[in-house]
């Protein structure tokens, strides 16, 4: 078992530190910019965590230090962390491994997950995506990473960049697709209740067979006529009205030679 | 139990015809335009169902005609038919139920799901939205499609509109996004495999929230730096790229009041 220091305690953060103490690591220290996050922490942590606001405070001797902060943050954590003799590894989806330049033990250990503060995530179905600049330091992520989960990749930078605009339309925009088909049911009185064996059932066929083999719908029958009907109905949702036809011109051009 | 004849036999009319018919309906007579779905059918049904390929020869007395063709095809078919004393209703989600104008007892009968001839469907988790001319057989008609499902719903021609179109959101749309993922990954030698669980993480949050509530994502955390960055790695998938700046601005435009 590691001995492991978390830096930042947003949802990424609490999360892992929540898991990797569960897995029977060490939980050396976590340290967050503003208190509270660590306080809600510190409950459910061991007494002998310990919690800090201030980098220089940072203790010099455990083996793996998580940077959990935001992307765009963890450039400057780990530019004012005191240098350190274990590895330094992030959680980003987009940022280069070279963002922790500083450290010449650096690495990647990042979930590809979607993770929310009220929605509990069981790490063992969550694909874990590796890399280190040192072959001996990915193998030691990739053990840690196998104590949470089943899925543990080795992933280049280039290929974690590729996956996280994936990630993005798979998980952020269906969710919005998501969102956007409740709001025109909402404020027209239909239960969003209604469509959800459909989205279960939609989400069930994409684990059997490739997404593009199981398309339907109007712009995958070419359906010109129900199109204009639901352009039409869309004209009080102007933004919507214009995914919708961007989204359907996307299909028409996939499944059909000439698209209108 | 009902006498039903059902017309059309693609995909939807082949599903129901199996469904009811397991259920203990009476499937009289199956009508298709061409012959060769209607012998892929005929093993599946019992002796007693007559299968033809002209509307002329429809028998005159079965409780409910179910016309399951082609949205552009009903007005054509309803007006072929023959008068008869029994309903006749439409399992269309976009039709409205005056395409069936020739026949006074008319309803709809509109199985909210996708389906597709590879992958079977358990009704009894499907919602069925019900409407008729009469009251009378708006019950009978809800009567027969709780024999198959435990969800049905009274649903006007307007909001059956509604529905479908957010349908095409919640279901086509998002299963697009998917199979840009896919195409995405495929085409940059990473397994989409990885983003399986991330996929089934989004559905099941659905369930158990607004979709509204539980966005993540650069566009979520109004969090350009990845957002432009990830617009540059799309610059060899123009289409995609443009559905990548649109879905993000809707995004923004949800979740920040001056968005980008």
């Amino acid at each position: 078992m590691a001995t492991i220091t978390i830096l930042g305690a947003g949802n990424v953060g609490q999360h892992l530190a929540k898991a990797l103490h569960a897995a029977g690591h060490h939980i050396v220290q976590i340290y967050n910019r503003t208190p509270a996050r660590l306080q809600a922490l510190m409950p459910l942590l061991p007494q002998t965590t310990q919690f800090t606001t201030q980098l220089t405070q940072l203790l010099p001797h455990t083996g793996l230090y998580l940077i959990a902060v935001a992307d765009d943050a963890i450039a400057a954590v780990s530019q004012a962390m005191p240098a350190i003799p274990g590895v330094v590894a992030h959680t980003s989806g987009t940022t280069p491994m070279s963002a922790l330049a500083k450290h010449p033990r650096r690495g990647i250990f990042y979930p590809l997950q979607t993770f929310t503060a009220t929605h509990t995530v069981h790490f063992e179905h969550v694909p874990f995506c590796i890399d280190a600049l040192l072959p001996a330091d990915a193998v030691l992520l990739q053990n840690i990473a196998r104590t949470l989960s089943q899925s543990v990749y080795a992933i280049t930078d280039e290929q974690r960049r590729i996956l996280h605009v994936a990630a993005v339309f798979a998980n952020n925009f269906t969710n919005h697709l998501l969102a956007i088909a409740d709001d025109i049911c909402q404020t027209n009185g239909v239960p969003f209740e209604i469509l959800k064996p459909l989205i279960a059932e939609t989400l069930k066929k994409t684990e059997q067979q490739p997404p593009r083999n199981v398309q339907t719908g109007p712009a995958k029958r070419a359906d010109v006529h129900t199109i204009t009907q639901h352009l039409q109905l869309l004209e009080q949702y102007p933004a919507y009205r214009q995914l919708y036809r961007l989204l359907s011109d996307s299909i028409l051009a996939l499944y059909h030679e000439n698209p209108k």
